[in-house]
C-alpha cells in the first residue's frame, strides 16, 4: 500500500500543493493557486515603495484551491490513488513574514474591523518599512553588548520579525494593541490546518524563530525583556504572550481537523508537521546532508548547509540555527541579494528584447570565452547579504570599451554572481565547514546551462541540479512524511525521496584557470569597495582585464 | 572691395571648403566632398582592425569638388561675389597622418606600382598598427634619458609619425625603400596647391612636426640621428631627407599654381598658407586667445590653449609646441579619447532606439537632478589621453541598482566626460596657465544643451559656444587671410572674423554644490584605477553615491 505526503509551499505570489510518493519521491500531483487580493497577491501602497503586505485570508483560500487541484491531478495521473493514502502534510512559507493574531487565534487582518488596515495584515518578507527600527535594534544590541546578532551576521534586517512589530507599534498603535500575539506565516498554516490556533500553545518552528526573531537556546530563547524594554516596553509585554520554545519542522504540529479535512478533501487526523521557511525546505528537497551546499537560485539566492555542534559562528553569514534545516544539526543560511534579479535588470533595462531577452542574451553570452568580454562586475545592485551584510552597496561594472555589447555585460553579471557565490563558499570553508558537493535548485538552475557552467568553472567544483523542480514543496512533504512516521528521520526521508538530475556541470580546466585570475580581481574590488578595513591597490585591475581579453581573443 | 579667404578642411571621412569674408568672418559658401576610395574614404583591412589608410589621390579629387561647390554656393548667396576676391587659402587636415613621397614629390601611393600597396598610402591618424613601435620609441627615449617626450606627455603614440614610418620600414621594406621622403597630410595639400612639391624644400608646418614628430627648437628640430639609429638606421637616413625647419600656419607656403587655379576656378597666384592640424585650426575659428580654453567636442575632444614663453612643461598634457596655434605663443593641446563616442556607445549598444536614441536619452536624462541617478562613471572606454596618457584603461560604472535605467547611465557618462574635462583644466591651471574662458565648438556643443549645462555646472564656469559651426575650416581661412596680408596677424584676424553665440551656459549654484561632491568621488576612482601612484580608500564611494541619490530624491 503506497503512502503519500503533501507539501504546501506558500510563495510570494502563489501557493503550491505537491503530492509525493513517500517511497521514492515521485511527484504525482501538483497545483498552483493565486492569492485573491492585491497585485499578484501583494498589498502595495503607492505612497510607500517599502510596503508589502498580504491578506491572511488569502492563504486559507489558496490552500483549498491548491490542494483540491493537486488531488484531482493525482487521481488522473495515478490509477488507484486515493486521498486517504496521504499520511502527512508539511508546510513552508516565505519569511520573515509576521502577522498579528487576535486572542482567539484568528489573524487580526481577518477581523472585519481590521480588514482594511495594512498594519493588521501579514507583513511580507520584502516589506522594508521598518528600516529605522532594524538599525535601532542593531545599534542597541551592539551598544548593550548583547549576543543576539552573533548568529545572524551582526546586522538586524528590516525584513525581520522584531523590526516589523516595533514599526507596527509605533505607526499603528491601535492594531498593535488589538493584537494579542504575533506569528510567523510558517506557523499560522499548521495552526490553521490542525485547529490548534491558541497563540500561547500553537507550535512554533525554530526556522523563522532562530533566523529572524533572535531565538537561540544559548540565551534562553527570545531576547530578554530588558533588551526589548530598551526598544519599547510594549515589546517586553508582547514577549510574555509569544513562545518559550521553538521546534524543528519534523515535529508533529497536530492532526488535520475535521473542518479542514472536509474543506480540502483529505482524511481527518492526517499528521501535520511544524512549518519552516521555504529555502530551508528547499534544501531538504534538494537532498541536503553534511558537506552538501544547496543553492536555491531565483531572483535572489539562498545558500543552505548543515553543520555539526562544533560549527562556530561564521562572521557575515545570515544565520546559524540549531535544527532549522535538519533536526540535530546546525542550519547555516547565507545568500546573495540579487541573482536572477540582476539578470532581469540587464534584460529589461539594457535591452528592448521583450520576453525573448534571456534566451537571446544566454545564446550570445554563450559564444564568449572566459575573459573575452574584458569586463568584471560586482553583484551588489541590491546590496550584499553575505558576507558583507551591507544593503548600502551598489553595482559596479569595469572594463567596458566602445565595443562592449549587452551580451558581454550579461555574461559579466552572471560571472559576478558566481564570484559572489565562491566568496561565500570560501568563508564557510574557512570556518571549518567542508563543502564537498553543490546542488542547485530553482528556476535558473533549470533554464540556464550557461549560468551553471560558469558557476562550475568559477568555483572549480561540479554543480548538480536537484531532480525536483519543486524543491520547497518537496521538502515540506518530506517533513510531513517524517511527522507521520513514514520515515524514521529527515535524513532517511531525504535518501528515499530526493535525487539529482543526470546532467552534471563539471569544471573545464582552461576556464577554471582564467576565472581564477578574474576572481582575484573580483576580490580586490570586493575588498576595496566593501567595508572590509582593507584598501588593496586596484590600479592593476583595468590592465589585467585588458590582458585577459587579449589572451581570450587569441585562444 | 570685399576680400574673402578660403579654408580647406580635410576630415576623416570628407573634405570641406569654406569661403569667408575677411572683414567680419561671414561664411558665404561651403561644400563637402566625399573621398572616392574605401569605406567612407578609409581603406580598411578585414584581417587587422588597427589598419586605417587613405588614398592620397582622393584628397586632390575632393579638393576640386569641394572648392567648385563652395564657389557655386557663394555666387548664389552673395550677389557680386567673384572668385578673384579670394585672396588667401588655408589648409587643415587630420594628423598625425603621414604618407611616403616619391623623389618627384608625388605621393608614392599615386604611382601605379604602389597604387594597391596599403603601406604606400596615407597612414590615417587612427591607424594603430604601430603600437609596438610606439612603445619601443617611448622605452628608448626614457632609457636614453632623451628630452623628446617632455613636450608630449611622456608617452609616444601609435598614432604618430615616427612609429608609423618605423612600422612601414619593418613590414613593407619595399615601399619604405621606394619612398624618398615622408610628409604629413597637412603639408601635402599646400605643396599640391602651390606646385612646390620637392620634398627637401616644401614648407613644413610646426603643428604636426611639434606635436607628432618630436620636433622642437630646444633640441635642434627633429630627434637626432643617434636616437633614430637606435630605433633603426634607416630612420636616421630618412631624417636627412626630411626637414630642418617647421613654421607656423600663418606663413606663406607659396602661391596657387596655374594648373591648380584652372582646376579649382580660382585666381592664379592666390596666397596659400602653411598647413596645420584640424583641432588647432578649430581653436582659431573659435576665437582662441590667452586665457581661453577651446574645446573641440566631437567623437573625441581636443582641448587647445595658448601660453606665453614662461609656460612650463605640463605633465600628462599631449603637446606643448611653439607656434602650433598662434605664432609667437606656445600651443597647448590636451584631450579626451572618447566623448561623443561614449554617448554613441550608450545610445547604440545599450538601446535599440535607432536614429532617435540621442534625442530620447537627452530628453530623459534632462529630467534627472544632479546626483539623482546614484551613478558615477569613468570616461575611459577608449583609454585616457590626458592626463594619465594611458590607452590601457577602460570604462567603469558604479552605483547601479535594480532600477537603474539607460537614461541614467547616459547622464552619468555625460557627467564623467565633464569630470574628465575639469581634471584637465585643473592640471593646466596648476601649472600656471590661467583659464579665464571656455569656448566649445563641434557638433555636441550645438546639439546637446544638457551636455553644455552639465559642463558648466561641473566646471563651475560659464560655457560659450563658437559662432561658426565650421570652426576648423574657418581657422584655416583665417590663416589664409593672414598669409595674404588681409590681416596683420592671426590675433587680429581672430578678433575680426570669429565670435560666440548669444546663448551662454552659466553654472547653477545648487548643481555646482552636488557636482563638487561627485567630482571628489570621481577623483578617488580616477586615482585608484589610474596609474597615479596613489591608492585612495574608496570604500566610502558607494555609500556617498547612495546618500547623494537620497538627497536628490528629496530635493
Amino acid at each position: 500500500m503506497k503512502r503519500y505526503a503533501l507539501g504546501l509551499d506558500f510563495g510570494t505570489n502563489t501557493a503550491r500543493a505537491l503530492i509525493v510518493d513517500c517511497g521514492d519521491g515521485r511527484e504525482i500531483g501538483t497545483n498552483v493557486a493565486d492569492y485573491p487580493s492585491g497585485d499578484q497577491g501583494v498589498l502595495l501602497d503607492p505612497a510607500d515603495a517599502n510596503l508589502a503586505r498580504q491578506h491572511p485570508g488569502d492563504y486559507f483560500a489558496a490552500t483549498v484551491t491548491a490542494v483540491r487541484g493537486a488531488l484531482a491531478q493525482a487521481k488522473d495521473a495515478e490509477p488507484g490513488f486515493d486521498p486517504t493514502q496521504i499520511v502527512g502534510i508539511g508546510v513552508d512559507t516565505t519569511g520573515s513574514s509576521p502577522l498579528p493574531l487576535a486572542a482567539d487565534g484568528e489573524p487580526l487582518g481577518c477581523k472585519p474591523r481590521f480588514r482594511e488596515r495594512t498594519a493588521a495584515q501579514c507583513w511580507l518578507w520584502k516589506d522594508h518599512t521598518s528600516y529605522a527600527e532594524a538599525a535601532e535594534i542593531t545599534e542597541k544590541a551592539k551598544s548593550q553588548d548583547r549576543p543576539y546578532l552573533d548568529k545572524c551576521g551582526g546586522t538586524y534586517s528590516s525584513e525581520w520579525f522584531w523590526a516589523k512589530i516595533l514599526h507596527c507599534a509605533r505607526t499603528d498603535p491601535e492594531s498593535f494593541e488589538a493584537a494579542h500575539s504575533w506569528t510567523e506565516l510558517q506557523d499560522l498554516i499548521p495552526a490553521y490546518l490542525t485547529g490548534n490556533t491558541k497563540p500561547e500553545t500553537m507550535p512554533r518552528g525554530v526556522c523563522a524563530a532562530g533566523h529572524k526573531a533572535m531565538y537561540h537556546p544559548q540565551w534562553g530563547g527570545l531576547p530578554d525583556e530588558s533588551f526589548l524594554t530598551s526598544l519599547d516596553p510594549r515589546l517586553a509585554d508582547l514577549r510574555r504572550r509569544l513562545y518559550a520554545e521553538a521546534v524543528p519542522a519534523d515535529r508533529l504540529a497536530g492532526r488535520l481537523s475535521d473542518e479542514r479535512a472536509r474543506d480540502l478533501g483529505l482524511p481527518s487526523g492526517t499528521a501535520v508537521a511544524v512549518g519552516a521557511m521555504d529555502a530551508h525546505m528547499g534544501a531538504l528537497g534538494s537532498g541536503i546532508k553534511a558537506g552538501t551546499l544547496v543553492k536555491i537560485m531565483g531572483t535572489s539566492t539562498c545558500d543552505i548547509m548543515v553543520g555539526d555542534e562544533r560549527t562556530p559562528d561564521i562572521p557575515g553569514v545570515c544565520g546559524i540555527v540549531p535544527g532549522s534545516v535538519i533536526p540535530g544539526m546546525l542550519g547555516i543560511e547565507a545568500g546573495q541579494s540579487a541573482v536572477g534579479d540582476l539578470f532581469n535588470w540587464c534584460a529589461q533595462k539594457l535591452t528592448t528584447y521583450g520576453p525573448t531577452a534571456h534566451a537571446r542574451l544566454n545564446e550570445d553570452a554563450s559564444k564568449l570565452r572566459p575573459g573575452q568580454s574584458g569586463l568584471l562586475a560586482l553583484d551588489w545592485n541590491n546590496g550584499n547579504r553575505t558576507i558583507l551584510v551591507d544593503p548600502l552597496l551598489s553595482g559596479l561594472l569595469v572594463g567596458q570599451t566602445l565595443h562592449t555589447g549587452v551580451a558581454e555585460i550579461y555574461r559579466a553579471l552572471v560571472e559576478a554572481t558566481a564570484f559572489g557565490a565562491r566568496r561565500i563558499i570560501e568563508r564557510i570553508v574557512e570556518y571549518g565547514v567542508p563543502v564537498r558537493e553543490i546542488v542547485t535548485g530553482g528556476g535558473i538552475a533549470e533554464k540556464s546551462p550557461l549560468t551553471m557552467q560558469i558557476y562550475a568553472d568559477v568555483c572549480n567544483r561540479p554543480i548538480r541540479i536537484s531532480r525536483s523542480s519543486q524543491t520547497c514543496a518537496l521538502g515540506a512533504a518530506i517533513c510531513g512524511a517524517v511527522a507521520a512516521g513514514a520515515h524514521p528521520s529527515v535524513p532517511d526521508a531525504i535518501v528515499a525521496m530526493t535525487g539529482v538530475k543526470d546532467t552534471v556541470y563539471y569544471p573545464d580546466p582552461a576556464a577554471v584557470a582564467v576565472y581564477e585570475r578574474l576572481y582575484r580581481l573580483y576580490l580586490d574590488l570586493h575588498d576595496a569597495f566593501g567595508k572590509t578595513g582593507r584598501s588593496p591597490a586596484i590600479d592593476h585591475v583595468m590592465k589585467d582585464l585588458i590582458a585577459l581579453r587579449r589572451e581570450a581573443g587569441r585562444a
